[in-house]
């Protein structure tokens, strides 16, 4: 078993400084902990729950900064992608790429993404259950790309609340694919702030414990030096300034899990 | 209050002979009860469970039987499209166009859906709540586009199957557009035939018959001659030949309700 | 097929000239529309969301009360009674005993209860699938007592939130045993108010009009002269005073619905 | 913080011989790990899904048995309790009391066990939000009893299964009660197998993992030597031999979690 990987970052790109400064001081705590890093974030939140919410810088300026990250601090990067997004031009730059959870069903989509032959995260619709994502998985294998992630990222659970079911975490090892956690999107409230998405970040903590120690092999979380300012998902990201002890506490929970033949 | 309309034919077209058949027995039906018809048949199923699952004809040949069913039989006819779509062409056919209940957040979509200027049947997110439904109305509404039709058709409960919440029906009516029940997909069981979606057929009366009498504009439902035999969305299906005697008791039960102040 | 029942009354007993004009005024709605009634008032809650709140006048002065309506107003009445209610004493004075969802599953206790020779309306527990239903209505039907009634209630969906499977409806005939729907606990929201439940009123016509229209053996309603002082359960309550428009409304389904082969 | 400690026995009383083999066999694990452990076991099934399945040997033979496993292995016992059971006869053998989910919103139930004065642990009810146990256990605390504790065994999700929202393990420590998981009972599927539930015992460790790596006092869990052949809840059993391993690392990750100042 390899150790725990992240993806982590702001969930829309605000400024070059911020990304460089975030992307600077993940590199830094993860490489202590020997826990490989991919820094995320994104240039069109393409499905806002209001049509008048901030979306991000546009691709170009976006894909601009993700290179800058790249080279600057030295860590591949991921960014989400979109029916109309031009993939090849985004796959010229970033490492890894992630298509949304309300688009796990679309066959088109999932192959074309696929058919860019770099490794792709796919998100687990909040309408699906676990066991049905081997068939969204086995439409990105059928295009020969053999790097394909799959990510729980919370299940509808009434309504403007989504609910981890860690069984999930389990039942989609059976893809074959690595299995990512969503812990910051897991606690979104849809819908629940009105013309915005609400979030818990007070549960990310639990609920990433939980995972890592249910056995996963990578954690996706949105962070923010300063959450309550963030343009997007702010009320669901940790606060940068928190994830070193965060990060700390789920590597060794990583270690002892992974050490045990019961996983 | 104007008596309800039906949305219906086959969930995939097949054959031109099925497509015009089915056509001519509905609008023979729906002509003698009073009740507004809009042919429904898709020429691509871009969100089939599996990769390997039927998809349809395509767009060329589709739009080709569209267009007879609308000049042999004289019913307005509907598709849905998908974010690769070409809009101007199907728009070209079509009199109504319908967004996917998975893509109901996707803003670019939604806002290129309505600025085709035709009327939209909006389908609700399964991973909605039904007050979430005024975001994405205002998203086609901001196009100048009037006629955009909201449409439940099933929330999530649990995994592999949905509920038909009939307050949602009296809930989406705040968006001041006409709202539409779908009470064949409504029926799904989703992923519950392992590679393909299964469904209630058995139920659709009783929600149908449910749903006109909470107060609706308008019924959406799939028929096919032979629904065990039909290429997609067979087990939720509603057969052919017995529409007739749902349609008769439905359009009497909307009559009684529509008459009532209470409504 | 029976014309439609109506079981209604205020949530639990207040005072003697509350129950005698709210029985007296159903009475004569009812009688118009040829609709059996039977009138229900509890006098002990047993189970509210705070040990603090207002739970009846006692076993004692509530027998006294229904047995004032059953003679002054000559209607049947129903109570709830709870796994240490004195059943003897309550079958000595009413006519329909009733269970409450929360003890569905509670084997010596349905059997107690059934036991008493009297008709039983067992109501289907937040936690239960509708086909589960059969496993409980047959500890009813196996002491003997051929008068077992089975009841939908909602079903938990999420937090602090029921919601009404028409489908349930449907399912649960296969008992054998009349099907009765609860217009007015189906709306609550359980918890919703903190140290008490909330309600959604407004919706209790529409989803009366649902259940009916599907197809119903009786129907179950809480009204109050003015709900907004009720001592329980007013925030889903039906005004008394819209009972009669409601009620004509939903005979003229009942009618139509039973009168169509479909049903 | 206290470490981690566990409920663990047999479903059911079968023979005295089972009940002193499986408590010898968990004192000398539990032991070795110092974790203090309670042996659990019931004399009557009073809500088994059907009338026809076995309930037990029945309250005096169930006490005599939890006695001589008091006396002879040197443990505390638990049983749970109904509202037909003689609480003193119970109270008069056990060490700790334990309330059914079903039960959780049953006022004086609640209140008469508490007043026994010994350590109960209140089950969650399948349909309660976390936050409202905090009503619950103040009922309960409302006797004097200071000594009660708060269990979470899995929520409603759709129909015939439940999910472990692991959010609930942190919202009910605000209740100051210590919180307790039950893994065995989360993994059941209510109803799940036709007149008998039915249960994943493979994904105990999964969750069992989550949850004590989220943070809890105490861990429940039934086990028996051949789960296939125990006489209630053998689906949603774990083996008894293959509880150390189990037991051991859920100590570590115990340790590891109450050591981080995160949690």
């Amino acid at each position: 078993e390899h150790p725990l990987f992240l993806i982590a970052g702001p969930c829309v790109i605000e400024t070059e400084q911020l990304a460089l400064d975030t992307a600077g001081t993940l590199k830094e705590i993860t490489g202590a902990l020997g826990m490989p890093f991919i820094y995320k974030s994104s240039f069109d939140k393409a499905n806002r729950s209001s049509h008048t919410s901030y979306r991000g810088p546009g691709i170009e300026e976006g894909l601009r900064i993700l290179a800058e990250v790249k080279s600057q601090i030295g860590v591949p990067v991921l960014t989400d992608v979109h029916e109309d997004t031009p993939l090849q031009e985004v796959a010229s730059v970033v490492d890894v790429l992630q298509t949304p959870a309300f688009l796990c069903r679309q066959t088109n989509f999932i192959q074309n993404v696929a058919n860019m032959g770099k490794p792709v995260n796919i998100k687990k619709g909040q309408f699906l259950a676990p066991w049905d994502m081997k068939h969204v998985s086995a439409k990105a294998l059928a295009t020969g790309n053999r790097h394909i992630m799959v990510c729980e990222r919370g299940v509808s659970f009434g309504y403007n609340n989504l609910v981890s079911d860690m069984r999930s975490l389990t039942i989609m090892r059976e893809t074959g694919c690595p299995v990512v956690y969503d812990a910051t999107h897991s606690v979104q409230l849809p819908g629940g702030q009105g013309t915005a998405s609400g979030g818990q970040r007070e549960f990310v903590p639990a609920l990433a414990r939980a995972a890592v120690a249910v056995g996963i092999s990578g954690l996706f979380m949105e962070t923010h030096p300063e959450p309550d300012r963030a343009l997007s998902d702010g009320p669901n990201s940790w606060p940068l300034d928190r994830m070193k002890a965060l990060l700390e506490l789920l590597s060794t929970l990583d270690r002892t899990v992974k050490a045990s033949p019961l996983l």
